[in-house]
């Protein structure tokens, strides 16, 4: 049976947010955001094992006030990230101990705290049966082509989704594509389009509206309003 | 000098939003969201006349609820909607007395409140110089073209906008791209996509992200808390 493995990368320097430390420590309702998306994997029982990816001088901040803090007990190491995200995704992928090939990873963005155990196991599933599967929602918007501030094209657009995480790979495919993308000085902008670029399969599990990706003020708004809610 | 219309269709069913009523006149801080898009147009410089489009059977509610209750007096006049959005739009575009080809219509979703005046003088004075204009924000997230369940392919984020309103018109040239639409029985996802479908160039005015349509309950909850905000 294969095992399943969590990566967290927590590295955005939260410039967006304007905020004077990294938003992943942004506090929702007296927790952090990052913390947060951690505990949903801490509670999953697909999930064995957890890697977090930080700025290497915030990882005994992250340590203590996010890992011991909280008792996330899943938690196998804090791994220092990169200069961007993707070099920091690479970088916690080499640090997994022990993984096979045929083992699962689910790479998820640390400021999506919304994620939840219903994601997870769809994601695994999804990966276990066919390599590669990303969580998605059908785009609700016209989106268009802009070239030079004119119109191009507009797509169909029910062909159209929007990417979110999890992305959950057999660990040997995600490897390889972080490794040929390294190699080229190829930068995508998520995981999958790295196994795209190698013309391998990813599959799409439909996601959640709710699961969105903190990155501005208008998001935490967003997001402290959906806390509200579920409570 | 060319004269400014609006032309504001508040014709959804609001099925997305489960609401027993439609969605536009929910209320946002106790007014129905129609009425504050409204507002906006009604104070605004630049805007001369606002036509609107409404379901038939509620033009009388919407007479009395919104325009007169808040006292838009550029309201000309509420004309019956159709069955789809481009429908409507259609409708209102045939039932603007007087206007003259080289006039200019912006053409708005009435459940976006938030737009802004300076949204609306950037629309005028892009569909002034060039003939058509579209108010878009660039996409955040990554966009996938999903075939059967797989990634097709990845598109270049930076050329991807969003598409929001208000979308603003030469009225020669929208009229005629309307008309040969409905003549083709073509249906486009917005009114910029039928001037395309034409050849035409449409520019783009960057918006904001604030300027959401509300079609479902969790755009609700951003809206409240966008409110909040404001205050």
């Amino acid at each position: 049976m294969a095992r399943v493995f969590a990566l967290i990368p927590a590295a955005g320097m939260g410039k967006r947010m304007g905020a004077g430390y990294n938003k992943q420590y942004l506090a929702l309702d007296g927790m952090p955001i990052v913390a947060h998306t951690v505990r949903v994997f801490q509670e999953a029982a697909c999930i064995d094992a957890i890697y977090l990816v930080s700025p290497e001088q915030e990882i005994p901040f992250c340590r203590s006030e996010v890992v011991e803090r909280y008792g996330f007990t899943k938690v196998r190491a804090i791994v220092p990230g990169g200069a961007e995200r993707q070099h920091s995704v690479h970088n916690g992928l080499r640090a997994i101990e022990g993984i096979a090939p045929d083992d699962l990873v689910l790479i998820h963005d640390g400021v999506r705290p919304f994620v939840t155990a219903a994601m997870l196991e769809a994601s695994v599933a999804a990966a276990q049966a066919s390599g590669a599967a990303i969580v998605a929602v059908p785009v609700k918007d016209t989106v268009k082509v802009v070239r030079d501030g004119v119109i191009a094209e507009t797509p169909a657009r029910e062909q159209l989704w929007l990417a979110q995480t999890p992305q959950a790979f057999r660990y040997g495919l995600i490897r390889a594509a972080h490794d040929e993308a390294a190699a080229d000085g190829f930068l995508g902008t998520d995981d999958a389009s790295l196994m795209e670029r190698q013309g391998k399969p990813v599959q799409v599990v439909r996601g959640d509206y709710t699961n969105i990706k903190i990155t501005t003020p208008e998001d935490m708004i967003l997001a402290e309003a959906f806390l509200k809610e579920k409570k």
